[in-house]
């Protein structure tokens, strides 16, 4: 039997340790279930690379990985590092090199006690935001014109192409079909004359296919101030690269916060591998203190397991995240318990191969 | 002693009958302080115009208003008018033609059962979130390519001025000096490569000349979610104006609701008028009925009285509303009471003159 090849990111800060707990979830796997194998390759780029290199990863990076069925990112981020270098240079140039045009990102309450809400329960916090992940707001567009001169004007281009809009809302409409769960689109065409206007109008176009999909189409604004007020509106969402950014992190502040959510990037064709990363950051703050929670990124594998077929496993893992989380006393810091990050990712494993 | 010269744009849907109920509180105070005057004038603008004559405004409309102090405007939308025509036409051409550049927005909970969020009272949620409001992300440039074919690609250019950007992230820091809080800047430097970068570099920049503020500088995805998590973390906040638009919705959920979302639209240096409406849209399903609720467009009152600088009624007709809130019972269904429109709208005003 072929193993499926990751490639290993662990990046900055507490990329590392939670990456480290995720392989274990893997390799546990492969223990118990003969009929699956992993091989996993490290490679050291990120932040601290960049200061000893000048760059963020190899100039070969993207051809040393394609080959891999997927990538296994940690955290990317460091002081000293301008953000929008350290994230343009490696996530972002992955997402956009590997064409992973999908990025998917469950907003699922595990615990209720995880919400900060009042009265909200795992059934009104269950839903798969689907986030353009190639262009749009994040094309890299623009212009810097009269530098230091008082007539200094930037513009930022957003760039919306009929192939790029219309895959990801098709992508949409057939997992939505597919989960028969309706389907909102979130945009603002009421104020982006040009490119949510057209966005908006892909939607409708192309939910003329779709007929037996229950839609619904919200301004940014009004959706944002819903995942607050009323999230059971939502089943499967999508949205722009920019704004499946923002509600995505509302979507992580009704759950529970960062360290429990995951995203998938996913090139659905399998021309490119696919990455899988927790959202949060690199929180050099905490990191090599066996602090951090390995939540997100042990759901993040759950989430690959699923791209790759396994699906039983792939629930194992995030069911086993529930049942975890009903033990206060098993979790980390953040989440109010005692554990280290090992010992969790440990006590996760146990229930998991059990 | 000179009135001033209020016009009024009660617009469609639940518009008028809110806008009713703010002149009404104006008239009040009239009444009762014989130092001030008000004198009003009814455009009877919108999308109802629209229908009728094709257009959202005369072809005059800024200049027939612009020797008005104050522009008080109700709600703008209807099923049939594309939000694109009837915003960007009236709202969005007010806002713009008047240099409207600064929308003051508070964010504060008026009483602690109205916000959605476990364990968060009045002193953790109060805010004056100050956005952009002239140019950026909402400035309308753009391309549509190839409309139609395959190759199609949509292009939306936002704009940001160096003095555009400076003379808004100057407005804020005169304000945290002058408010003696702290000042918080919400961008997207990180993946808006050109504009959000050049915002970041501007708010550092003038921060030289505050050394007294305290600052800080979030990425809009982080700051969506402490909106939702640790609210208690912002004073004054200053953003662009796309994430002001969805920042100021986040802060409607979590204080009650687009009911109770007030804006000033701000020209400073008193060129043009300012414009003051409630946020919340016109709620064609509910017009007409004496159903909704006029806090947001009174609250709207409240900012106007001040930024005449009569900030002795401004204030007491603020504080009046947060008494109001008390009393269930004499509230709009909307919050959970039994009165109309009209009811509540004249139970503020006897509490206001009493
Ligand atoms: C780090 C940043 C560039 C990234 C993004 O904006 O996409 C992150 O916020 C995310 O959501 O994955
Ligand atoms: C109606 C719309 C154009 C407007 C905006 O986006 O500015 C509204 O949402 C607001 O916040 O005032």
């Amino acid at each position: 039997m072929k193993p499926y090849k990751i490639a290993l990111i662990p990046g900055d800060g507490i990329g590392p340790e939670v990456v480290a707990e995720g392989v274990k979830v893997l390799k546990a796997i492969e223990e118990v279930d003969k009929n699956i194998s992993f091989s996993f390759t490290t490679f050291p780029w990120g932040c601290e690379y960049y200061l000893k290199y000048g760059k963020m990863m190899d100039e070969k990076a993207l051809d040393l990985l394609k080959d891999y069925d997927a990538i296994y990112l940690g955290a990317v981020g460091y002081p000293g590092v301008p953000d929008h270098i350290s994230l343009r240079d490696l996530l972002i140039k992955i997402r956009r090199g590997f064409d992973q045009y999908v990025n998917l990102r469950p907003v699922s309450l595990l615990h209720p006690d995880l919400t900060p809400l009042k009265a909200k329960s795992e059934k009104d916090i269950d839903m798969l935001v689907i986030r353009e992940n190639s262009e749009g707001e994040y094309a890299g567009a623009g212009e810097w014109l009269f530098k230091g001169n008082p007539e200094e004007v930037v513009l930022q281009t957003g760039v919306f192409s009929r192939k790029g809009t219309e895959r990801i809302i098709r992508y949409a409409y057939e997992e939505a079909r597919k989960s028969n769960r309706t389907l909102t689109s979130i945009s603002k065409g009421n104020a982006l004359n040009y490119s949510h206007v057209f966005w908006d109008q892909l939607f409708e176009e192309i939910g003329m296919e779709y007929p037996d999909v229950e839609t619904y189409s919200y301004l940014v604004d009004a959706a944002s101030l819903y995942f607050v007020t009323q999230p059971e509106r939502f089943g499967v969402v999508v949205t722009s690269n920019l704004f499946g950014d923002i509600v995505t992190d509302i979507g992580a502040g009704i759950t529970g916060g960062l360290g429990l959510a995951t995203g998938a990037n996913i090139n659905p064709e399998k021309s490119y591998p696919s990455m899988f990363e927790p959202v949060h950051g690199s929180a050099p703050d905490i990191a090599g203190k066996g602090a951090c929670n390995p939540i997100a990124a042990i759901w993040s594998v759950s989430q690959m397991l699923d791209f790759f077929g396994l699906e039983d496993w792939g629930s194992a893992v995030l069911q086993v995240i529930r049942e975890v989380l009903k033990d206060k006393e098993s979790l980390t810091a953040d989440l109010g318990g005692r554990a280290t990050t090992e010992e969790l990712g440990e006590y996760i494993i146990e229930k998991l191969i059990k």
